[in-house]
């Protein structure tokens, strides 16, 4: 069917390709920026952001211009510099196009005319290591960000320009630019990652501006135009049928600026490729599952290679949240988080947005749900699943993650789990290793760290085999493989689970993790209920780490602290980045508190005679403190076959302001294993407040209807769906 | 004088005392509570206020009723249940004068009845080890909080009580349990000291209410009644004239709790005393001066024994503000931070606060300013200095303590700094070690690391001589010492200083520091020079640490760093938890960057050869992991004399949002010593885009319009007042 469909694409394509003759047209229309100029003084979203626009543009005709020859890498002057000068170009456009002030259009002239005088002269980047290189930046990625700015500059003025000067521009920058991307970054183009959807909408959208149909061709359908590549394989591979991108939730905001500027491109010049509609709203659905992959407070919950301290306030959702908001049902809960940015694009779905914005009617906030997203392109690659609790000034959110690899950005972490409350992580994912654009930091690239801590399975809340990272840290033989979801459930809100398996990342290893959240009027905050099954015919040393934030408060075991020396947790596969800081023989059940903001937790797991409990501090072998010195724990236990059970629990109150604490000890007291089986799973827990529950699992047949019955010492158990609890 | 005044006062007293025979009279009068019912449904804040209180009793007497036999330590359950009646008793009977239900009455008479039935049984605590014990409770000073407000129920149903029940709770309770803190807590009623001043609010009210005249004079005038101790010795004696109080910022927020409710009451009930006039406003002085000790975000510049959680919105601040709001000249300032805590008291100026609230005039948000504090009764033991820049919402701001030590909540910390940006610490103060009523941690005391860490020298951004603490760590010896206020002056915006000096604390070693802030308009924000002088006739080893918080960037000189294995920095005096993180050798001057939040910091120090550069992290010698794991750096010299020049400067932006990073290297590259002798020091500062300055320090001469002129290379140097810069 696909491929049925990119034919008729193609010949839609061919009919009405070329059919630009108006400039601009890009994402500003020469339309909407008539329309956008009479409503200048009456919108007020809109004004405030064209405020911005000149403001930021007056700053730069008023300061020298500076088109250096490159030279540093991320962060460093020319680096900035390029960056800077490509937004003043395409800022300066809109501008020109909105107000007609020629000021703008021969700012863009003259810094053409000195990227002209050079730019055919330059070979790759004299900093261009590690990444492919680019020719004005140190990795060709930066280089399609700046040609995707630059031609919507040169759209802007084109009908201004003369002819000789965009020959000039043309020959000089455009077409080389453009086959360097196609020809020499011939691999990026064709890859399916973001890299890919930047270098194809770069080169797509100068197709359209100068009329070059075979550039705009191999945007859509890949350099070989078989449709194996390109914008619309993009769509097709990138996401799974429900939007989610497989690189995780801090990626696709970086993703979703190109596919949206594209998207919106391709909707303005070629109307009839429905693109807003292609594969059934897949840009929709993106955008709203990238929404949901973030925590309360804006941020994206750190999948894979990501930084903390990206929200969805960032510039490239101004973009998607505008397109979507105007080209599906004019969602009103998207009109909530444009307001949060304060600004909007330049664009027609940007007034449209700025209007309804005036409207006399209640804006909702954006409603965070528990939910499931499959992962890969048929939606059968496993996925993640978020359980979510309360308002949104104080929601339990647990992300537990099970799908593909998630490309280069990858990390060996399936079935790991983060988990939030407060408005901030509690027990935490570290993200990457990386100072974005700090030039002392390695140029603000990855650090060494990426990869021998952050990426390494002990880097996550999930198990480590024998101090070996999933898959062998083995990033090719982890893309062959993909963990599987066993069950989702989060239509009771007091009792929703996910449940998925993982049979490849450890050669004979099977593991099956279940986290169920149980909200109970005896609890202050519903408590996770965490059950990692693991089988394997041959004894192993199992790790099962929590990288809990906050401050330790109490542990229920005897443990060494190293108080005056300190050594390494181990020498390889992350384990070296740990530093040793007390090792516990835990009893029959283990109980660890700390504090974070106003509120304590405490892991209560089902250790026993011979189990290990270490605390551990990241930040060993670590010559220029690179990694955050956060402290972790890490339980330990030696066998063939086994299973950690253990709740995590918010308790009670720390209330300094008026100095106040309750409930400083966890509720619950015991957890133990009462069955254990291929079957099922059945375990007891026990606490406070005459707690006395029985969780039973099902651990094979997860149908929704089956029912089953276990007997053990004489007692029948009986439930019906994968997981169920007593609460007697 | 005083005695003078003291002698009148007396005369007042016995004339007036006694003339109580309205009830309540306390900080809630009969005529207010008449007022206050007037006014339900029609003062918005007051309303809201006395909502939370019904809110707050309705759900006690909802609930069980416990008064349990006295057992746990602070945290523990009958610590905090203890903590919980006396609330719930007070509460209840401002809402029965307020109301007129009687279940409120009833609620505290069933309550009081119990306590009756086992006080006059009990023994002091069993848990009260290490502060002075009560009988309730594990430390004498929650049992006089517990009678400060028991008797304020008291006395709000004193007239709807028989006369038995009177006579048994005065008996059994109120009588025994004000002669207790009298006959056998008399240090602590006699202490000058915040909690000398609970213990004698709470006998001084008893003795209004039941009519003990010997109670209000020896809260007035002490246990012996000559003056020496007592409410207005401690007015006289625990603050400067200025209103400083000497245990510092955070304990003034505690002490004036009981300040200011035994001021109110005394006011209410001998209002010729004049108690709001006494020794010059010195009551308006304290919360003006408790104010200015925070920073913008309303927390508490940690000096001395502090908890860096607590704020301008505690609890015991809505007193404060309440009653200098309507005792003075009802500042709007005031009422900007009263609308912050979103309550006010139930009591008269509690009233006039919320009603003048409701009045269509502006409210001035509070106004931080640049100040010096003197410190001691006579304003002559040093003080502290607070250097301000910027608006409230990104705000620099230093402060440097050059006290007295501060009674027994008082560190080894003689010209220490703190400084913030941003909205919080950028260089920290650790405060003290203690998680406050958090029964696992020590039940919830000052920990052990309190005293061996937090209140030792190296604990702090200030010199320590031979890895020793000053005074050797001998609080007796710091007591019979000061540091020096040098100069402070704030005229100027752009070039404010603080300067001081400190000869005691180090036998035969003189300091003097002195911090500019000087802004330029070729700086990012304004940047601090520290240039700290030390003699001595005998070399010894100077360490001088920088507690920067958040991440290393970047330092200008090789290091060795401890990647494998970790020692510690020494063996005692707080050295013994620092771990060795790296060891460096610096250059001729030193750099070294690290980043919080969206911006860089920098310090470039004046090193050389033979100078060492230790980065440290603390929490090494802590076996129950009681400290926060924060980093720092020592920059250690060998010398008799000698002089450390750093300057601290905020530089640059990292923005994530926007993926944009500039200026992540300091401005400054060079700062020299071309002279320092006794009497003058000259530094030269180099930094790019031509920074080219002269600091100019008269080192024994402070007087402001003095003219200086020294000779170097055939250079003058001139400038008057004891502190300038030329900038070339």
């Amino acid at each position: 069917m696909k491929a049925y469909i990119k034919l008729l694409l193609l010949i839609a394509l061919n009919s009405s390709l070329m059919a630009q003759k108006t400039h601009p047209n890009l994402v500003l229309t020469y339309n909407d920026a008539v329309q956008i100029t009479n409503s200048l003084g009456s919108v007020p979203l809109m004004d405030k952001s064209i405020d911005e626009a000149v403001k930021f543009v007056e700053n730069a005709l008023n300061n020298p211009m500076d088109v250096p020859l490159p030279k540093d890498a991320g962060g460093g002057y020319t680096h900035e510099r390029h960056k800077q000068n490509y937004n003043e170009m395409y800022t300066a456009g809109i501008l020109y196009k909105l107000t007609g002030e020629e000021k703008y259009a021969l700012f863009i002239k003259t810094m053409l005319d000195k990227y002209a005088l050079f730019y055919p002269t330059l070979s790759t980047h004299p900093e261009g290591k590690r990444q492919t290189p680019g020719k004005l930046f140190w990795q060709s990625l930066n280089e399609t960000v700046w040609l995707l700015h630059t031609i919507q500059a040169y759209d802007c003025i084109y009908n201004w320009l003369g002819d000789e000067d965009k020959a000039k521009y043309e020959t000089r920058i455009f077409v080389p630019m453009a086959d360097f991307f196609i020809n020499e970054c011939t691999h990026e183009f064709d890859l399916i990652h973001n890299h890919g959807t930047w270098i194809v909408a770069a080169v797509g959208m100068t197709g359209y501006v100068i009329g070059r149909e075979d550039y705009v061709k191999k945007a859509l359908y890949g350099s070989k135009m078989t449709g194996e590549s390109g914008f619309l394989a993009q769509l097709d591979k990138l996401f799974s049928p429900d939007g989610y991108y497989t690189e995780g939730g801090y990626y696709v905001r970086y993703a979703l600026w190109p596919f949206f500027i594209f998207a919106e491109v391709i909707h303005n010049n070629q109307k009839d490729l429905k693109i807003y509609e292609y594969r059934n709203q897949i840009l929709k659905k993106a955008l709203y599952s990238a929404l949901q992959v973030t925590y309360t407070n804006g941020e994206f919950i750190p999948i894979n290679d990501a930084l903390k301290e990206k929200t969805w306030l960032s510039e490239e959702l101004v973009y998607a949240t505008n397109f979507v908001y105007a080209h599906y049902e004019h969602d009103r809960q998207l009109l909530s988080i444009i307001k949060l940015h304060d600004k909007v694009s330049l664009s027609g779905p940007g007034l449209m947005a700025a209007k309804d914005l005036m409207k006399d009617e209640p804006i909702p906030n954006f409603k965070w749900q528990s939910v499931q997203f499959t992962d890969g392109p048929e939606g059968d690659m496993g996925g993640v699943g978020i359980l979510r609790y309360g308002s949104v000034e104080d929601q339990e959110t647990l992300l537990m993650k099970y799908g593909s690899h998630g490309l280069s950005h990858g990390h060996f972490d399936k079935l790991t789990f983060t988990f939030y409350d407060q408005g901030r992580e509690i027990v935490q994912d570290y993200g990457a290793a990386r100072f974005l654009n700090v030039v002392q930091k390695f140029g603000g690239r990855y650090l060494d760290e990426n990869d021998s801590y952050a990426k390494q399975t002990v880097a996550h809340n999930t198990l480590v085999v024998d101090e070996q990272s999933q898959f062998e840290g083995n990033r090719r033989r982890s893309e062959e493989h993909h963990a599987d979801s066993y069950c989702f459930n989060a239509e009771d809100i007091n009792f929703q689970y996910v449940s998925a398996k993982e049979n490849n990342s450890y050669k004979g290893v099977s593991q099956h993790r279940t986290m169920v959240l149980v909200n109970d009027e005896k609890l202050y905050r519903p408590a996770i209920i965490d059950v990692f099954r693991i089988t394997s015919e041959t004894e192993h040393q199992y790790d099962l780490p929590f990288y809990y934030l906050g401050h330790f408060i109490y542990s229920n075991f005897e443990y060494e602290p190293f108080t005056s020396a300190r050594s390494l947790m181990g020498k390889n596969n992350g384990y070296e980045h740990l530093w040793k800081e007390a090792v516990g023989i835990p009893g029959k059940c283990s109980e660890l508190t700390w504090l974070n903001g106003e509120r304590f937790y405490s892991i209560i797991s089902n250790t026993e005679a011979g189990d290990q409990v270490y605390f551990t501090r990241i930040g060993g072998s670590d010559p220029s403190f690179n990694l955050r010195n956060d402290p972790g724990f890490i339980i330990r236990k030696k066998a063939a076959n086994t299973i950690f059970v253990s709740i995590l629990e918010p308790h009670g109150v720390f209330d300094p302001t008026l100095e106040f604490t309750k409930d400083s000890y966890s509720t619950f007291k015991e957890v133990k294993v009462i069955h254990n089986n291929d079957n099922y799973t059945i375990i007891s827990i026990e606490g406070s407040k005459n707690i006395n529950w029985i969780l039973m699992i099902s651990n094979q047949d997860s149908d929704k209807s089956s029912s089953h019955k276990v007997k053990i010492a004489g007692t029948d158990y009986t439930w019906s769906g994968p997981i169920s609890i007593i609460k007697q």
